[in-house]
């Protein structure tokens, strides 16, 4: 099957973690709007996000089309690329705790994304720098610390701490690799001190990024660099 | 089999998503915190929190144990527990669709907790005030019409508009009733102006407030009042 995804073309955003699955397994997909011609380009993804035809919408990009399943959520399309890609154990206690672990990795996503947008995704950084300024101390001091330090503890529970879930490459293995490498882009200073305290983390981040598939990705012109549109940005002064 | 919920036991929070659909269904659950005796009690609930034997452990509650599982994130219980207490149809399509819309639920839900908390959860209110009150309106403005637009839109496009997905009662109605509810408690003002626009929400909120089992949990001591250690807080000043 070739997989459809819809993402915005220049960042790497929550789509990322959608196209590090893909990109892992070697699947067939399309990246929608980084593409031209017929049925691709952002504004096949704008007209798709406006179709009134459509009985499953989704509130906003990631999307994914699977045959005739049009899938939203990041966490959800995970979830259902898990199995199909093989990037998820077999069996009922397994895929629920990857789940899990998926939906925590959303929260902390939310949080990333607020240091920066505290008060409004409608206004500018520029207008929301000093209440940026007190999220960040509050994020760098105590919600980075919790969230790593829960990402590191669930990884040294599972067995030999080589993975999250179970003793092979999973979705949520990609997803920690790319909070790790964002937040090194993003909050330098901060990972710095960081990173001695959640050293299987840090292993792991280098796993996947040697892995063959994720190392080729890596260094191809699909991966999108970070910049200051995405997610994860660098701004020097919420790093403090 | 007999469910153990483990959450604040002196507010909704996020863990009313889960006590409603176990009261829905009529499902045998203890409410662990909110009882007393041998491992109940708050300090149950803080010790399993705490617990280093735990392979699955939680970021935070609510957690659910069914049998063996221990299952953490609201979501990921409800999408558990729908087939289990009938509350999400048949066949794969709909249930990614159900998790769907509870990830854009838990999307907002967050939302919500930060028109009260834009800076840190470690803050009182009374210490982010100002910026409370910006991004509240915003809140106002702009995500809460977003978000109710869209729950509208969806259940518009689901045949008869009586339910979010399918024909019959499922998690997802019950999320969207504790959300009508709990705007109605924190933003009065916002929710008479819009009201008149998303009809279908509040048809579905009257149907499953009046629904039997809910209607039976509603009048009981087992409902919690809304107060202002919760999600939904009413703050006059942030619904202007």
């Amino acid at each position: 099957m070739t997989y459809e995804m819809f993402y915005w073309p220049g960042i790497q955003g929550r789509g990322e973690f959608v196209r590090l699955a893909l990109e892992a397994a070697g699947a067939d997909y399309i990246d929608i709007a980084r593409e031209t011609g017929a049925g691709r380009g952002v504004k096949a993804m704008q007209a798709l996000l406006a179709s009134t035809d459509i009985t499953h919408p989704s509130f906003a990009p990631p999307i994914l089309r699977a045959g005739a399943l049009l899938i939203g959520q990041t966490a959800n399309i995970l979830q259902y690329l898990g199995p199909h890609l093989g990037l998820v154990p077999e069996g009922e206690a397994a895929r629920i705790w990857a789940n899990q672990i998926e939906l925590t990795v959303t929260d902390f996503v939310l949080e990333i994304h607020d240091t920066h947008h505290p008060i409004s995704n409608s206004l500018y950084y520029e207008d929301q720098k000093t209440e940026a300024a007190a999220r960040a101390a509050k994020f760098r001091e105590l919600r980075a610390p919790k969230y790593l330090g829960w990402f590191e503890c669930i990884l040294e529970r599972n067995g030999r701490g080589t993975h999250l879930v179970g003793s092979s490459l999973s979705y949520p293995d990609l997803s920690l690799f790319q909070i790790i490498e964002g937040l090194r882009y993003a909050f330098p200073n901060m990972m710095a001190r960081l990173e001695p305290t959640i050293p299987g983390l840090v292993a792991l981040h280098d796993r996947v990024a040697k892995s063959p598939n994720i190392a080729a990705y890596l260094a191809s012109p699909r991966r999108i660099p970070f910049n200051e549109m995405g997610l994860f940005r660098r701004y020097p002064e919420l790093d403090a």
